[in-house]
């Protein structure tokens, strides 16, 4: 199987997941402001969610521009990180809507650490097809990111019964972690220009 | 018609289904884990569905793999089966939401079957207008599995109200028959490529 | 632009509106056969429309097979085509909610109206840059099935109050003339190949 | 990261907040014409809001058009246009739902504003990568147009509180200033062609 068509499905599942995510935000019966109150938690928990899924994206296209042909392994891996995606706007729905209370935030949490294990599993299995000396292999060395941050949502987890605030503040932590652009991945892809 | 469309549009068609699925699973109203627990037979049909379409997206790109032109009668062949496939998010949601009573699970394994079929009326298209010597049909055979794993799913329609868990158990059975990868078709291709 | 964007644009809206109408058959309560029966007309109702856009879906493609560039009027004039096709869903939940009653039957009737016409601007805005000597303008000619289809979708609208049975007669009608593939249409598509 | 990744993730994304937005549109129980009254001001917020998204969906093909590479700056503009185009079901349904009340229809203009403002962003990000003398510099300048709708969005918010029907004309009246072709721009392609 060529890598276009994994990548196009993949797309098409990420663009739906993110935008079912919207089905959530419940419209308000009130026409006043009061009236979108309850939306706003529902809002935070989606800006969060959508920008998870924009890094998800950002990453899974990283990963497979090095990658040539896929075998039955990488797919079945590549499925496995969908669906625990597939399981943010439920996660993000239940959390958004109760105010971001404990176990939610905590479940929230969970589905973050089986995806990030799923993102490795998959990393490993292209590693694996490709060669310890391709271009991905060295880019992504021992992934300290992607273990740091899986730690952080790990962490989160109990942490929500002490205060989901705090688990919150790992969230957004690391995503922020993922936003600012890794300069040792973009040196190895402009030397890999070169 | 060139097979990329077909192919695109059947990718998009099997992206939304995966994902409208997760629809079914109704964010609970509870904040704690008990809350979680009329979801849990939901997101076990979810997980099964998802699996189910997971391996006719792996099949359907074999399938076309093969194939350069596409005729009307396999454009609509293909329509066939992506109409019983996009039954999915209902019969699972029916089997899910019962706790897995008989007769939702007996329609499930209807739908299985229907799709079953229309797989197979799909091969035949393809394979006639490919000729018996293509690859295609010389990988696929008698395609034993599809018809064996197409029994599987009709027994399981009268077996579902002596007890709904034969019938599960022998979904599950079908769905790890075709995750396993199959060494002849591997061979087959393998060869091809040589 | 070029056509390919166009054609995967509207194929990603086709696929989401053909899988978006089976959230209309909303997950009974009951257990039973007997549950299914509300679902039933919905059911039937999902099936046309799922014809319907099958055959779009079909048509739409030959359409931009010999188009080559794409202008602003062609642009909208496809975007105008499906906004009504946008519609299917929910004249497919109300025909089928209520067991083909007379007036969502004729509103049935009349978003077919509609997107016939707007495929029929389509054809024409095509044409017309393609020019009148172009394969299609050959192909097509005066449309007669399009036009007589269309009539068809248009003696449907007051019949419906008469009696929803002959109007949806009509429609499968109407869609059966669709299926059986044109001879003369495949044959200037041979011939052109020569 | 290609181009062509980005334009096909955007425009699914696109395909389905349009068909998203038509979930909106609930099915009514009654059977006669006067059921659909409660519909008709959600239909019509309905036909601006995909015309709207039409316009997008446009002009961020002809942003991408003269765009080779795309950089992690570009990307996350991308999203960040995404995620404000996301929100239009939401507003779009409030402002139906409630027949174009004052705060919906403010809050819809505001939606309206953060999105010119992340096209805006977007456009910027592309010509600092692509250089002051690029055709896309060229044939946007200073983008006059989308400050001036931006403007008009801007004013609707408090005059939604004076007449949300002002506010209502104003919207219609950018949507209208941007489907009239811009002379300007594709003189520019026409000469960038030769």
């Amino acid at each position: 199987m060529k890598t276009t068509r994994l990548e196009a499905f993949s797309d098409g599942v990420l663009a739906i997941i993110i935008t079912i995510m919207v089905l959530e935000m419940k419209v308000p019966h009130a026409t006043d402001l009061a009236g979108l109150k309850p939306v706003l938690p529902v809002f935070l928990s989606y800006v969060l969610s959508f920008i998870y899924l924009g890094i998800y994206w950002n990453n899974h296209h990283h990963l497979f521009q090095a990658t040539e042909q896929v075998s039955g392994g990488i797919l079945w891996a590549n499925l496995h990180l969908l669906f625990w995606l597939s399981l943010f706007p439920f996660t993000t729905g239940w959390m958004g809507e109760n105010g971001f209370a404990s176990m939610p935030t905590a479940v929230y949490g969970f589905v973050l650490v089986m995806a990030a294990i799923a993102y490795l599993i998959l990393e490993r299995a292209i590693i694996a097809k490709e060669g310890r000396d391709s271009v991905l292999a060295q880019a992504v060395g021992r992934d300290r990111k992607g273990k740091l941050t899986a730690t952080f949502y790990l962490s989160a987890i109990p942490l929500a019964f002490v205060s989901p605030s705090i688990a919150c503040g790992l969230y957004v932590l690391a995503a922020l972690l993922w936003l600012i652009p890794d300069p040792r991945i973009e040196r190895k892809l402009e030397d890999r220009k070169e």
